[in-house]
């Protein structure tokens, strides 16, 4: 055999299984963690699937943040001063999910998001407690709450009252991802999940129009394993996949770092083949952590053309995959003397241009006479009497841009760390089960986390946090639905 | 049966064909036309299976334009002053294309397009020979040559030398898509092509993987016709599909007018039920006819920020898809006494201010006082000395706006006349070869027009006449493919 995602194998052509299992999960980031643990503590016998030596997949990289909120808050908000309702959680949700959101999925999240942080630190994931206030990436110490979205910013905040809903693992500096990846594993190991690593899906096996198992490649053999519950893509995304990246979202292509370990699409192709649909694949995360320090918030974004685009108090990932729209290559922020700081090495940013006068950086840039002195002229009439009346930055942020020297540093997408994963993938019903063309569920198939559409599908509304969350929330619900699925013969 | 073209049909299910036939064309547009012509005279027997009452599709719709051009030029370019190179042509269409330009569809038509302008000639499509200058949308009388692109227009016209190469065909006033296709459709019925109409394609149907008949809707009964050589997709683009244009590009339901027939996507659905690969499913085209009178074109359009976002010189599709991406509901067109004109009652623009002074203008637009007045005094001082630095609007359209009156004309994408096709669709080989997932091409499968992702994939860099130029010319390639194929049993 040479099994390929694209071609699913019929079962009748297999002249025996290699292996029995009740569901069988590809991938072990975080959406396969959850689905596995529930699945296997609903009484199914469940197999992970991991193509690479170990568990983690995009989720281990991440800063381990849950977007969590309503229900009046998680007992961490409300001890930090914050309450969240239902409502306001929808109405976030709904507005991050562009023109496209998925109802069912928010509504269902909203109310039931506090139960699952509290089940997460029943998993033993901890949590400090802290606040951290202020805007940044994820925390540098241990602390737990953050302001991880767009959720102060316009126009979110116009509509649903802001509380913060990052909720970090207690684990000191970035990537606490790995650290509840670690948890998990140790959970869904002791509720009896077998783990096979270095054991890449490579096809779906199909009866009677149902999927019934999938094709595995460990130590240079193709396996079949008979999945009699269900098989669940736990794949992640495509961001890996240059020629579905062409296919689908070439835009990301002008952006230098693909962000994700295997994330090859196979599980959205697996899908596709035996018929599933999906959705929304011209769709990306990219960011470029342009802050902190949270002094550069008060500077300005401006394209090539010299004008603003966008309030540059909201969501650094909103922030730049508007900036990728602009016209041009680049996009500039521009400080002065009592803001200006360097922004992360990470981050990749130039120091462009310099001067002792607007005039004189908007000459070193190579801008028409006029355009910054302009510009930043009425910026800072309105910055000074708290006002930012097109693009409605806070006033919080708004301070004159009025002492020299002033700079503009540029972020480039092409050389600036301009880092993205895709958001596109199989349509699900929030069961986890993968709706065809027609709109009906395939027998047999799940999908979570990225390889579905979820509620991260549109790259200005992203907040961190979120993809963990869906990956996590709808994972769960996808082991439970597969394990109580009947058994196929 | 209820066949629907989700569910793909297995041969074996069938007792008895109904019909038979080599080659079955879906769709009696344009691109259903010219391959169906071209089967025929390559002696294969070919049945067109339209769902309408008659021929037409949305080219009949259409300007009846052919983009047209390259090998030094059409006689028509020619005798009207122009040459236009192969490699002039081919750069034009690949920046066209926008991030993902299918450069073997484009090295093929660009050095065959003049060969495919006679021939359509030679089927009796009529040409005035006439040029006629100017910005318009489609000759109001029965001239021939027009500017139907970007082609003067920055970037475009820093990478290749413009020629005009929108070829109408002689009909006076818009619509003579209408025109071609009773031609074509004369040409294919005296070629032998059967025609059925109100006979809808519901499902491929399939044999050991390969394409070998569809299921035909006609007279509220289901036939199946065996397609010996091959089903040929021409079922046009998914712009009437609201659920797929949610899936898919849901930034077009902010735009008042789908523009077409039938297209409900269920070629791409039947391709895609059959292992096909849809690609750039986001992409669509979208206008407003802002101009004619071509004065318009000297003013300059600004968003809801009064910033311009465009050179107002280029096509008027590109103006309005970045008209559509501007934060806000409407774009503003800005003129003064010198330039002012209503544009066509069509377009459905709205009067929004009028003033003595921008500033007048700019405080009935609601926008902060000196907003407009120094963007006019910048846009104004560079027009006079004939530049327009950032935007690059060629010299000939740059005249200061310092006649007052002034006004602001509104363009609201869910008001005005924004009208919409989609432009994603199944990937084929310039041989009208539908490609699976995997890349190889499906057998017994061909997609022409809209149904497939052609020339025209990037809104952004449509051209009049591009859609019929894609659609006849990689109709006729699949026609001829599909006859050759190899029989089946």
């Amino acid at each position: 055999m040479d099994a390929r995602p694209e071609h699913p194998v019929q079962a009748a052509s297999i002249a025996a299984w290699d292996k029995e299992t009740d569901v069988a999960v590809l991938g072990f980031g975080i959406a396969g963690a959850c689905a596995a643990l529930e699945a296997a503590r609903a009484g199914a016998a469940v197999t992970i699937f991991e193509a690479a030596g170990g568990s983690g997949g995009a989720s281990a990289l991440s800063g381990g943040e849950i977007y969590v909120g309503g229900s009046g808050g998680t007992d961490i908000q409300n001890q930090n001063g914050f309450t969240d309702t239902t409502e306001d959680f929808a109405t976030y949700l709904a507005m991050a999910g562009g023109q496209d959101p998925d109802m069912a999925k928010i509504a269902l999240y909203a109310s039931e998001a506090v139960n699952h942080f509290n089940w997460l630190r029943a998993q033993g994931v901890p949590y400090k407690g802290s606040f951290l206030p202020g805007k940044i990436i994820e925390p540098e110490g241990d602390d737990t709450l953050i302001w991880s979205g767009s959720e102060e910013a316009w126009p979110f905040v116009t509509k649903a009252k802001p509380a913060p809903r990052g909720h970090t693992v207690q684990s000191v500096g970035w990537g606490g991802g790995r650290k509840i990846i670690d948890i998990l594993e140790a959970r869904a190991r002791e509720a009896g999940v077998q783990v096979e690593t270095s054991a890449r899906g490579r096809a779906l096996v199909v009866e009677n129009g149902a999927v019934a198992g999938v094709i595995i490649r460990q130590n240079g053999k193709e396996l079949a394993v008979h999945a009699r519950r269900g098989v669940l893509l736990a794949t992640g995304g495509f961001c890996m996949n240059t020629e579905m990246i062409r296919q689908h979202a070439p835009e990301a292509l002008r952006c230098s770092s693909p962000l994700g370990t295997i994330d090859d699409g196979s599980g959205i192709l697996m899908g596709q083949a035996v018929g599933g649909r999906a959705i929304h694949m011209n769709e990306f995360f990219v960011t470029c952590p342009w802050y902190p320090p949270e002094s550069l918030v008060k500077g300005i974004f401006i394209n090539q053309a010299g004008q603003r685009f966008i309030n540059e108090d909201c969501y650094h990932g909103r922030v730049m995959r508007t900036a990728l729209e602009q016209q041009g290559d680049r996009v500039f922020l521009l400080c002065d003397n009592a803001i200006f700081a360097r922004p992360l090495e990470l981050a990749g940013a130039e120091l462009a241009a310099v001067g002792e006068s607007w005039g004189e950086v908007e000459s070193e840039l190579g801008f028409c006479s006029g355009t910054l002195s302009r510009a930043i002229a009425q910026y800072n009439e309105h910055a000074a009497r708290g006002e930012d009346p097109v693009w409605h930055k806070a006033a919080k942020w708004l301070q004159p841009l009025a002492e020299p020297p002033f700079a503009a540093l540029a972020f480039i997408p092409s050389q600036s760390y301009f880092s993205y994963f895709t958001l596109g993938g199989l349509e699900t019903l929030p069961t986890g089960e993968v709706l065809a063309l027609s709109g009906e569920p395939i027998a047999g198939l799940y999908a979570a986390g990225r390889a579905a559409c979820g509620l991260p599908r549109w790259g200005k509304g992203y907040s961190s946090g979120l993809s963990l969350a869906d990956s996590s929330f709808f994972g769960r619900l996808a082991g439970k639905a597969a394990a109580k699925a009947p058994k196929m013969a």
